[in-house]
C-alpha cells in the first residue's frame, strides 16, 4: 500500500509538473506572439506588394516569391513549391455600369466583376432590369418576365443572424444565379454585394455557371447602389441599365502551393497541417482574406523555431493557391496526400480573418471533438472558449475523404463582411493584437496536439 | 400524489413557457439592435458635431443638447438635466515639443497636453532630458539627477498581458509622475503614450498632482516619438528638448448630467441604472470613449419603447459629465442618490468601447455574482460568456458606498488602446454590429434583472 501510495503521489507530481510545463510553454507562445512584430510586417509586405493576387496573376507570383522569402528567413527544415497546372480567368478591365434615366441622365453604379464572369459585347449592353430576391422568384417570372432583361439579384444578408458567416451562407447563392437567369433569356446579371453594411464598396466572389448553363456577364454592385437601383426602378419603372464586362479565360498555366515543414523528432512521417491561402480576389489587398492567415501560419513556424519547441510530429505549413476561384491548390494537395499516404493527425485552417479568435470548429467525429476539447480546455484562459462541430475550412475540406480531423480557427465574425472580397480589406483594418492572438491560438493547439495526441 | 404530480407538471409547463417567452424577447432585442441604424447615426452625430467635449467646453454643451434631442425623440417618461457647478481646465493652444539637436537642427515630436497640465512660461522651456521607467528610478536619481531637467517617463505598456486594461493599469501611473519629478527640481515632464501600438498618435489622459506637489507642464508623446527620443538621447547624450504648454484653469462653471427614465409599472421607486459618459478629451472625437456608450444606453431605452417592454422597475439612463478629469458628474449623482434614497437594483456602466461584448464584470458580493450568473447564463447563446468579479466602472464606482451591485460591460480589449484618448478614436473605427451587440447585451440584462430580480 505504501509503495502504491508513493507511486501514485509520484505520478501525481509528474502530472502536475507536466501541466505546469505546458502552461509555461503556452505563456511563452502567447507572449512571443503578442510582442514580436514579424507577422504584421509580413502581412503588410504581402498586401502592399502583392494586392489582387488571384490565381495566374503576376501578383500571385510575387506573393509566392515573397512568402517563400519570409519563410526561408525562419529556417524551417524544408521550404518548397508544389507546382501544378490549371486554367484560370481574369478581369481585363474594370467592370462598369450605370442607370440610364429616361431624361438622358446617367447614374453611375459602383460595380465589380464577379469571378468567372464572361464579357459583355464590346461597348457593353443596355437593357431593362428586373429585380428578384430568390431563385424561386426568378423561376416564377420565367421567360416572359426575364427575357432580354438584366436580372438584379437584391436579397440582403440577414443582419439578425448573430454569426455573419451564417448570414453570408444565406445570401451567397445569388452570385451563381446568372446561369439560371440566362436560361430564361436574361442578357446580364447584377448582384447585391454580400456585405453587412450599407456602403459604396462592391464585393466580388465566385459566380458559378453549372454545366449546360449559358454564361452572361455577372457583376456585383455595392449595397448603397443596390438600394439606389432598387429605389429608382420602383419610382421610375422601365429605367434601363447599361453594363460592361471585359474578362478572359486564361489557358492552362503553372501555379503552386507553398509548403514548409519542421520535421518531427519522433514521428517525422506523421503530419500536423496548418494552412491558409495565398490568393485574393483581383480587387483587394486581401488583408483579412487571407493575408492574415498566411502571416499567422508562417509565424507559427517562427514561434516553434524561436522558442526551441521541437515537435515530435512534423508540422507542415501549406499556403494554398486559388482558394477563391476553383480550389485548384487544395485539389492538388489532396491528390498528393492520396499518393504520399502520410497520416495527418490534424488539419488546421485559418481563413476567417485576423480578428479576435474565439475558438475552433471541427469537421470530424464526435470522438475527435471530445479528444480536441481535452486540449482546447487548456486554452480558455487565453480566450479560446469555443470548440464545436462545424466547418473546418474550404481548403482542408478536400482532405475529408481521408477521415482526418479538419479544424478551423473561429473568429469574431462581426466586422468580417465589411471587408470581405472588397477594396476595403486593407491592412489598417487588422488589429495586430487580434491577429497575433490567432497565431498564438494555432501555435498552442499544434503544441498540445503534438505533445498529447488526439 | 397525483395532484402533487399534476401541480408539479403544471409548474414545470409554466416555467417552460416563461423560459420560451424570455427567449423570444431576447431574440427580439438582438434582432432589433442589429437591424436598426439609429444608434450608429446618433454616435456619428455626437462625434462629428461635438468632438473634444471636455467638461466646460462649448462642445460639451453641444453634446448635452444633441443627446437630449436624441433622447426626446424616443419619448421616455422623463428627460432632464441634473445641473451642478464645478471648476474645470482647458488647453488654450496645442502643446508643442521638439528635440534640439546639437548641430542646430530640430526634430518635432508629436505631443499633446496631459489633462490638468500647467502651462510653461510663454515661449516654452528648453532643458536636458532624463529618461526614467518607474517612480523608483526617479527616486534613485533624486535631485542630483533630476534638477533643472525635463523628465521623460518611457515605460511601455506590457504587451504580453492578454487583457489590455490590465496592461494600461500597469503604465498609467506615469501620467501622474510630474509632481514627484518637480519635487526633485524637474522643470517639465514628457510621458510615453499609454498605447499598445507604435504609431504617431499622442494619447492624453489625466495627470494628477497630489496635495503639496508643485505643478509643472506635463505632456504625452506618441509611442513612435518616445522611441525616437529615447534613441537620440542614448546616441547623443546631452540633447535638449524644448516644450511648450498653454493651458488654463477655469473658474467654477455650470455643467450637467443628462438623465432619462422609463418609469416602472410596479415598483417605480426602484431603479435599474444604465450609464455612460458624455465627455471626451479635448483632442479626440471620443468614438469608443465613450460615444459608443452613450449611443448604446440611449438605444436601450429606444428598444424598450419600440418593443413595448414595460419594465416593472424604473430604468434610469444617466449620461455622466466629466468622467475623464475629475468625475464631477458621478460625484454629483452619488450625492443626489444619498438624498433621494432610492434603491438601485443594479448599476450598469458601458465605458470599455463599442467593441465585441464578451460579458460583464461585477463590483459586488459573491452572492450578487451568483444571482447575476443565473441571468447572464441565459445570454451565452448571444456571446455573453463572462460574468466575473471585477471593476464595474469609474462613474458607477461612486455608488459603491450604498452597496449596490456595480456592473460593467466587458468587451474585446485588443484594439481599445490603439484609439483611447487620441485623435485616432474616430467613428470609422466602430463596427456597427459590435456596438449593437453591446446595446443588446445591456438591454437583455436589464430585461432579465427587471423580470427576475437579483
Amino acid at each position: 500500500m505504501r509503495l502504491f501510495f508513493l507511486t501514485t503521489l509520484l505520478a501525481g507530481t509528474l502530472a502536475m509538473n507536466a501541466q505546469n510545463e505546458e502552461k509555461a510553454v503556452l505563456d511563452r507562445i502567447y507572449s512571443d506572439a503578442l510582442t514580436t512584430p514579424n507577422a504584421y510586417y509580413n502581412l503588410t509586405e504581402l498586401c502592399t506588394k502583392a494586392p489582387g493576387r488571384l490565381l495566374g496573376s503576376p501578383a500571385s507570383e510575387t506573393a509566392i516569391s515573397l512568402l517563400k522569402n519570409q519563410l526561408e528567413k525562419i529556417h524551417p527544415d524544408t521550404v518548397y513549391l508544389q507546382k501544378y497546372r490549371t486554367p484560370s480567368w481574369r478581369c481585363k478591365a474594370p467592370a462598369k455600369a450605370m442607370i440610364l434615366l429616361r431624361d438622358g441622365r446617367k447614374e453611375p453604379l459602383n460595380v465589380v466583376n464577379l469571378g468567372l464572369s464572361p464579357s459583355t459585347p464590346s461597348g457593353g449592353i443596355a437593357a431593362d432590369i428586373v429585380e428578384v430576391h430568390s431563385m424561386k422568384e426568378l423561376d416564377s417570372l420565367g421567360t416572359e418576365g426575364i427575357n432580354g432583361k438584366i436580372v438584379f439579384f437584391n436579397r440582403p444578408m440577414d443582419n439578425t443572424k448573430l454569426n455573419t458567416f451564417m448570414a453570408y451562407g444565406g445570401a451567397v447563392d445569388q452570385r451563381s444565379g446568372a446561369g439560371k437567369a440566362a436560361q430564361y433569356g436574361a442578357v446580364g446579371a447584377i448582384v447585391r454585394s454580400v456585405a453587412t453594411e450599407n456602403d459604396d464598396f462592391p464585393h466580388t466572389g465566385v459566380g458559378h455557371f453549372r454545366a449546360g448553363e449559358k454564361g452572361i456577364a455577372n457583376l456585383a454592385v455595392s449595397t448603397n447602389d443596390a438600394n439606389k437601383l432598387s429605389r429608382i426602378n420602383r419610382q421610375y419603372p422601365g429605367v434601363k441599365v447599361w453594363m460592361e464586362s471585359t474578362t478572359e479565360n486564361l489557358d492552362t498555366l503553372e501555379s503552386a502551393n507553398l509548403i514548409a515543414e519542421i520535421k518531427g523528432s519522433v514521428h517525422p512521417e506523421k503530419i500536423i497541417l496548418i494552412g491558409a491561402h495565398i490568393d485574393s480576389w483581383f480587387n483587394t489587398p486581401g488583408a483579412h482574406d487571407d493575408g492574415t492567415g498566411c502571416a499567422q501560419v508562417v509565424d507559427v513556424l517562427r514561434i516553434f523555431k524561436v522558442l526551441g519547441l521541437h515537435p515530435q510530429n512534423t508540422i507542415r505549413m501549406v499556403l494554398f493557391m486559388d482558394e477563391e476561384m476553383t480550389q485548384s491548390g487544395a485539389r492538388t494537395y489532396a491528390g498528393f496526400v492520396g499518393k504520399e499516404q502520410k497520416q495527418h493527425i490534424a488539419c488546421i485552417e485559418t481563413d476567417a480573418g485576423g480578428l479576435l479568435p474565439l475558438g475552433f470548429d471541427l469537421d470530424g467525429t464526435d470522438a475527435m471533438l471530445q479528444s480536441l476539447r481535452k486540449q482546447t480546455d487548456k486554452l480558455t484562459d487565453y480566450g479560446v472558449y469555443q470548440m464545436i462541430q462545424g466547418y473546418g475550412g474550404e481548403d482542408v475540406g478536400f482532405l475529408k475523404q481521408y477521415g482526418f480531423p479538419l479544424i478551423g480557427l473561429l473568429t469574431n465574425s462581426q466586422r468580417y463582411f465589411e471587408y470581405h472580397h472588397s477594396a476595403n480589406d486593407t491592412v489598417d483594418k487588422v488589429s495586430r493584437r487580434e491577429m497575433q492572438l490567432g497565431t498564438a491560438s494555432i501555435a498552442s493547439l499544434v503544441y498540445l496536439i503534438d505533445k498529447n495526441g488526439l
